[in-house]
């Protein structure tokens, strides 16, 4: 499996993911923040006051988005380290909710294969889109997941045509 | 399958549901507002412009939130029409997201198997916990759906420990 170097990921411009996240403005009342990316895993955070259910824990569509916006932004920061430009959409996701959190969230995405990534920026160059899974979740403060899911996310060369019925749900 | 009567509908109040959510901060940024219930089918509303994303099209978090919220309003309803009280929780979702959305936001739930009332209710009153497969669309204006979920809720009565590590991430 290989590594992302520091050259790589430093082409990555964190800043610039969390501010077109946040330009979105569903994603700026999570309040959300950047927290980390080094090569392979993505963090997010977000504060429970702004993400909270009328149990006074997280809420459930919070939790879903968030992880879902840490996949989108973990295929976007590969996109970045290997200098390709597409359009990233979410396609489908599994989401299962283990147990409340009654603490602010931060989520984690990584490549459910991290071997995928050579056939993904492949079947870019050949075909003009491609597909990751991502694994996503939600620690708790003991370290169990409050929330688990996993996407799959395509990605689509930006000089190509989306009147294809591709599914093209922007994350 | 029965249908529910007039009075079983009565006794449900859209209102109070549609309160309860948009007291949840990251869902009155939603804007959502209850459209309609009939019995089997609860629609919720929410203006696009709320839930754009960097493309203008509706934000697949947006979409997500909806549906579940959508269910989870669905499941407090049949509650109410039972007569019974109880806490709604969702456990795990399957989300598909099919085409881009460049309109309102229209999602509707209904129950996977209507039938599933009757066990539904008996585990309820015999364990305290029962849970519902619910179902949940957000039609695109050609008729198709933009997005597709399939969600498993728990609800359990009030007046139950909820330390015992029951999936119970509120809506």
């Amino acid at each position: 499996m290989r590594r992302a170097d520091p050259v790589e990921i430093s082409a990555v411009d964190l800043s610039a993911i969390e501010n077109r996240l946040l330009a979105m403005p569903p994603v700026a009342a999570l309040a959300l923040r950047m927290a980390g990316f080094d090569g392979e895993r993505l963090t997010l955070d977000a504060p429970l006051d702004a993400n909270a259910n009328d149990r006074g824990c997280a809420f459930g569509g919070s939790l879903a988005s968030l992880m879902t916006l840490a996949g989108w932004a973990l295929v976007n920061a590969h996109l970045d380290m290997a200098r390709v430009r597409a359009h990233v959409y979410v396609a489908d996701s599994e989401i299962a909710y283990r147990t409340p959190l009654y603490a602010d969230l931060r989520a984690s995405a990584w490549l459910a294969e991290q071997a995928a990534l050579e056939s993904f920026f492949e079947s870019l160059r050949r075909h003009g889109r491609g597909q990751l899974h991502v694994c996503s979740a939600i620690a708790s403060p003991d370290g169990s997941n409050a929330a688990e899911s996993r996407s799959r996310f395509v990605a689509i060369q930006q000089n190509e045509s989306r009147a294809d019925g591709v599914p093209a749900t922007a994350c």
